[in-house]
């Protein structure tokens, strides 16, 4: 069933090759100070930093940089970006590189006018947004997080081991999205797979909850399967536009808060995941790979029925002469082929995390209550430690 | 391969039971002149009206009233609709109905302030709006069109004998859509069915064009799947929530841009039914149905990878120890049984249509090009011929 919700996405997305042209149509719209944010430098390499640079000044805009965001963006490097916002008057802040810039993008946007400390306002206190929000447009360079076309901005706190999403409303995601499937050619492959498991890992996260008939679930089979071909070609060739394209759009899809609307969602995964990432600085889509499966293995006999229908309509299991049970089993024995075929991280040993570490990556851990199973703090440790080698 | 385009759709949805409450959150947002659009009266039977006027009342609107809407709307209707919202300074089109009560008031929006014949500049030379638009918003009390999130409108010119769809951009697309699935309880068997078929073509005409891998083709089997599920359960209980809430939601994404994003596309059944419509003025998912099956049949041997993917995928035919063909053929006899047992039109005379018209139906059908074969005049005759009792 489709249960009840308000659907609001105002997000413009230009696509394509030639999609770098929608900045001409979108910065006239803002006024002249404009706030840079990038992460490494590598888009200096690749020429897109000159890209755009060239269309910034053609506009006549003043270019303020905020360069070094990490790809676990810290709080102090949070509190930099708002005084550079400020001290700048940034009319617009343009996020180039891929979900962590864009979500950093998304803090500044709306804790450079907050007059509390925005890390407790908004992410400990998980506040509504009161104050002047800077408008933000993003330029995507990486493929997975889907942060180019919703609310979402997750930040860290080294010091309290803290790592918090906060799904911010409509009036926070980007006004535009600019997503080239060329740029993303380039990226290693560690972050192309990670980047590809974090999109199969929001899909999962929508999917296995509930017990209703309801359309989000078949269309979550649809971009379950689509991903799962096309990740297999970009795994041989990075540079098939084709499946580079496909893997670009389902990973907008898979979160911008469309396949979610009218279900209940799980999230432990990514709850599991990020207390990792506190831990460790790991990549994000990695945490979540290493403990997926035994996650899913863990609970599979609270939800078997949609186990099994995973097993059947994601991975084509013939269900012919096997229990439930058999065919659910299957299922995630598949997932895990291909998981192991694509090379991604299966257990958090890998990610530094250490046997004494696993108490406190549990307590660290939020307990969401849409899953199969609410897990206890017991549970937690019992898969992180079946996830160790 | 997602190809190059633009996505934007600005229209907030309220969904579910409680929506209705959403007019109060949007309201204030307009002006006091209000244009209450509806057809023949349906909405005073079942309460809708009157719950609507209160809420009308309540946020201090001064109402105008424009009843009537036929379920083709008329270019003399339209000419109507403009004077009253003119005369009436109307600040929001508030449209209570289905797609044609949605279509006609977006028809108006855009021709109320057109200083020349709107007919001629938006239907017949289909020019893009250039003057002052009035903004809608929709309570949709019947599914099938996706009007209720969309720039599309269809308006029917008989001394023409033209039947012609626009489809506007997203600033013709409503503000907001209220989507109660109670409201659907109520329609009767002949319209219900009707517009599940409408859904079923929207996606069908999307899905049957190109033959690349794209993954529009797997969500849009996935709303399929769901659709064919969901609708086989409405026609047994109309009043099952779950079902009606699900096809209510498929509808609007059916035909929200979304699924066409970065393919090709083909809306040929779409044109032949339309002329079919200027000629009998046939409920619009009956002119479609009672095509469907002879279009693709005809068109198969030239798309013939799809329709076998079609087959296996969506109607769960079997392939094994199956030429391409047969597999083919299975599916869309599947899915002509399927049309069969919803009590769908099946033939074109059932809608009035005689063999002197075959020829000027055909002369009245546009020829588009994203189909597996681009029709010729003697092409349309054949299908309109077999589509004969």
């Amino acid at each position: 069933m489709i249960g009840n919700f308000i659907y609001s996405n105002p997000t413009k997305i230009y696509f394509g090759k030639e999609s770098l042209n929608g900045l001409r149509e979108e910065l006239p719209k803002y006024g002249k100070n404009i706030l840079l944010v990038y992460g490494g430098g590598s888009i200096k390499k690749n020429g897109i930093y000159d890209e755009i640079i060239t269309i910034l000044n053609e506009c006549n805009k003043e270019i303020f940089e905020d360069a070094g965001v990490m790809p676990n963006p810290t709080v102090e490097k949070l509190y930099e970006g708002c005084r550079r916002a400020k001290e700048g008057n940034i009319d617009l802040i343009l996020a180039v590189g891929g979900g962590s810039v864009c979500d950093y993008a998304k803090a500044v946007s709306v804790s450079a006018h907050c007059m509390e400390d925005p890390w407790e306002k908004y992410y400990l206190r998980m506040e509504d947004v009161d104050n002047k929000i800077i408008p933000v447009g993003c330029v995507l360079t990486m493929v997975g997080t889907g942060s180019e076309m919703n609310g979402g901005s997750v930040i860290t706190n080294h010091k309290q081991k803290r790592k918090i999403g906060h799904v911010f409303g409509e009036n926070v995601m980007p006004k535009f999205s600019i997503l080239n499937p060329l740029y993303t050619f380039t990226i290693p492959k560690y972050q192309m797979v990670a980047g590809f498991f974090d999109i199969m890992s929001h899909i999962l996260e929508q999917y296995f909850s509930g017990n209703d008939d309801n359309t989000s679930d078949y269309i979550m089979e649809g971009l379950l399967k689509s991903l799962i071909h096309s990740t297999k070609v970009a795994i041989e060739n990075p540079k098939d536009y084709e499946a580079r394209s496909n893997i670009m759009w389902i990973a907008t899809w898979a979160l911008n808060t469309f396949i979610a609307k009218g279900k209940t969602t799980d999230w432990e995964v990514h709850m599991i995941g990020q207390s990792i990432g506190a831990y460790t600085d790991a990549t994000h889509g990695m945490t979540l790979s290493a403990v997926s499966i035994p996650y899913y293995r863990f609970i599979m006999p609270y939800g078997l029925e949609k186990f099994k229908r995973y097993a059947i309509n994601v991975w084509n299991v013939n269900p012919n002469g096997k229990t439930d049970e058999q065919i659910a089993k299957e299922g995630l024995s598949r997932m895990e082929e291909y998981m192991i075929e694509m090379g991604l991280v299966m257990n958090i040993s890998e990610l530094g995390v250490k046997e004494e570490m696993l108490e406190g990556i549990a307590s660290g851990t939020f307990i969401m209550k849409g899953g199969y199973k609410i897990l206890t703090h017991d549970d937690i440790v019992k898969i992180l430690r079946s996830s160790m080698k």
